[in-house]
């Protein structure tokens, strides 16, 4: 038996063959005098392959009644095309049905918005859109890791369900085995006789898993999921969300700085080398500024302030904000917009923010009201990297927990490693979906999520 | 400033060098006459390096009084050992000591049980043998991406956080945003109220969205946690673990077995080619036949049995099981040890299990009793992979659901998958921690996970 050849290689042959076979489902079908002419997609790449059937097959009669959405097998040499904007095609000797796709099959020829498309989440990246999103997701993933791997650091697994939190923010969901419907028919919640014996949670950060290990193994990183469970309908939000979170040792904030801007240059080369095609898409439909964002992405070198610097320039701007801006508040979207859209023009690191509206966790700064924090600003996303240089001193860290009312011995191993062998450190979270968003000029980031998770939201 | 220069680099060096700064954890030291000897260690790798601290330095006898565990910054030339056992040491002309560590430190130099390290997860990374494992855990999760990468596979992330039971087990985690103990207060709980709008749990299995994804990009694979609630105390559970789980479309049971069998034994090669010196460790101090074992997995072709076969010869075996076998049953892991460890002597496959004992998606088999599954059973280890030909017939599964008592509303979309475009489409889900196992001989699952969940433990 032959083996399937998949279309991205065929599309990139430097010959013709005499025989191929390819499987794939049908994009699009036409039916001329003596032919039929199939556009095959396989999901191998953008492009489909085109597939003459003529009417000396045996089974054509049955060929002219494919669907679009059906799945077929077709065998034959792979030939020079005539038409335009494609280098070959195959002309079958042989087209199996492997099933034929009802009439109803919602991905007909014609443009869908992604707001219908979000309602068949299973069915979307059969469209070019979301193929390309999702191989691009895939290219992503990949240059995470071989851009870690040649640096030197170990990926970590840090635990999905845990007992602290580590934003302090409160937004967690809670991890069960017991039946709510259950406990509420019981009237009372024993802890003890849940799980872990306590109160579970889904974690909102992997980074003191990693500090721990950054203590340990020196560089390493985590690359798995987080959750929100804040009740927010945004266009940037969704309850369960991918989270890179590179930590150093013996690293400071420049340091810091220095590896975010390295590492976001690297990732968006990547894309732009080895998902070109896939990206055309973007910058033809999705956004037309998108090539010009991405140039500047990685030629240019990332400015850097501090929160005061930032909130000068603010409040200088003459720009009206829905939100006043005021020192010692939290930036808003906007603001950070603004900053890397219209005044630098480009992404910065903004670093220095008071230490109220910080976690426990950051270095404070000599100053006594900021902490070396640093987020990454960039245009359209708004904050893409949060960080800090971690605060190493234990009689800092201890005062600081006291200062927030943290229980210091819940976080009795968190202060070990302040006890033992402790040295500076830093590192940062990057949310990977908002990275996506960044280079393919997707607006919303429900549609860069397989199947995403936002409130009243579980379907697939 | 110079910069530090990582310890498995200077090790790996082929000159001396004038002047390296290397930064690390002192792991022992010892003071002689007119010099100390430290043996310092950065997580790089698994060898120390050894500094030379003479008297004449400024801070000697601060120098001195170095604890084992204590960080230390040193600047001097490399130069050949004239020791035993090491090609390189540093003479150090300038130490810092970043920070002392107290005489209590836990990891002095003398041997620690598993048990006792598992006490302190967060400090074990620091050892040889807890180094040489996350690196080696490390180093697979990159070759998994990089397999997959080579062959044209996507990379997915399927959500953690479903309303779908893949198994059908029912051993899952519950997730909710609503407070336990409020629910028990009140007396009731209305899923309306709830972040989803509706029951949610942790995932046990990707292999649903997979399939979605490998009927629109051909092959695929997802790489992440999956949660069990089984309230089990063994050495081969935990209720958090990570799974590789690839989804081929146009493939069936045997491309299936090919495929696994290749990923084994390239995972396991790349092993032992990156990862010589860590693994040295495991065939010196934990399981001496490791070597062999090894060598088996990557040149012997795996057996092929069915269920029935592998069901005579354990009956046959004269062997007195804990359970008796019968067929018709789910396979104990000490049947699958026996077959692998004993009989076969190597990794065999298993097939086509009767339909009885296993989830709904599989694909029937036409002697209407069993149905195309497989499962790759290892030694010492049992099953590491299971998997099946997917049932892509509609009819079929339809009825399949309807014997196994599933709502086929619930599934609505998964329906769709068989309704549009079905083709044959084979995967499996292999259990990255059982792998771990199997490579480095160690035999309790929690030493293989950097923070381990397991019934009343959420620690750290």
């Amino acid at each position: 038996m032959m083996q399937r050849v998949k279309i991205n290689q065929l599309l990139g042959s430097k010959t013709a063959m005499d025989s191929v076979v390819v499987k794939g489902w049908v994009r699009t079908k036409r039916n001329a005098k003596d032919f039929s002419f199939m556009e095959v997609n396989d999901g191998s790449c953008l492009k489909n392959i085109q597939i003459i059937a003529g009417a000396d097959l045996a089974n054509y009669p049955e060929v002219e009644r494919i669907t679009t959405g059906s799945a077929i097998s077709v065998t034959g040499p792979l030939v020079a095309s005539p038409g335009k904007g494609q280098s070959w095609e195959v002309q079958a000797r042989e087209v199996e049905i492997i099933s034929l796709s009802p009439e109803d099959y919602p991905l007909q020829k014609k443009r869908h918005t992604d707001e219908f498309l979000r309602t068949i989440a299973h069915l979307r990246p059969r469209t070019n859109k979301f193929g390309a999103i999702f191989r691009i997701r895939s290219e992503v993933i990949q240059a995470i890791h071989m851009f870690y791997r040649d640096r030197g650091f170990y990926c970590l697994s840090a635990p999905v369900i845990t007992g602290s939190d580590c934003e302090g923010a409160g937004d967690m969901f809670r991890v069960t085995s017991l039946d709510p419907a259950e406990v509420a028919r019981q009237g009372r919640m024993n802890f003890n006789e849940d799980f872990f014996g306590t109160q579970a949670n889904l974690t909102v950060s992997g980074q003191l898993s990693a500090e721990m290990f950054a203590l340990s193994l020196g560089d390493v990183y985590t690359f798995g999921p987080t959750f929100r469970a804040e009740n927010s309908n945004t266009s940037r939000h969704v309850a369960e969300f991918w989270m890179l979170e590179p930590e150093m040792a013996f690293c400071d904030l420049d340091g810091n700085m220095d590896h975010g801007e390295e590492l976001v240059k690297a990732l968006t080369r990547h894309v732009m080398e080895h998902c070109a095609e896939d990206l055309s898409l973007f910058t033809k439909f999705v956004d037309k500024s998108l090539g010009g964002m991405l140039d500047t992405l990685v030629e240019q070198p990332y400015e850097r302030v501090t929160y005061d610097e930032g909130v000068e320039i603010l409040q200088k701007s003459g720009r009206k904000f829905e939100f006043p801006v005021d020192n010692g508040m939290d930036l808003q979207s906007e603001h950070e917009r603004f900053l890397a859209e219209e005044y630098f023009k480009k992404p910065l690191f903004l670093t220095n923010y008071p230490k109220d509206i910080k976690p426990f966790y950051m270095r404070q700064n000599d100053d006594g009201r900021t902490v070396a924090a640093v987020d990454l600003l960039v245009p359209r996303i708004g904050e893409l990297i949060g960080g800090s240089q971690r605060e190493e001193r234990l009689d800092h860290l201890e005062r600081r927990m006291d200062e927030m009312g943290l229980s210091k011995a819940d976080y009795w191993w968190y202060l070990d490693s302040r006890r033992f062998g402790t040295v500076s450190h830093s590192g940062f979270g990057m949310g990977f979906e908002r990275f996506l968003m960044l280079i393919t000029g997707i607006t919303n980031i429900r549609d860069v999520v397989p199947f995403p998770r936002t409130p009243g939201a579980i379907n697939f």
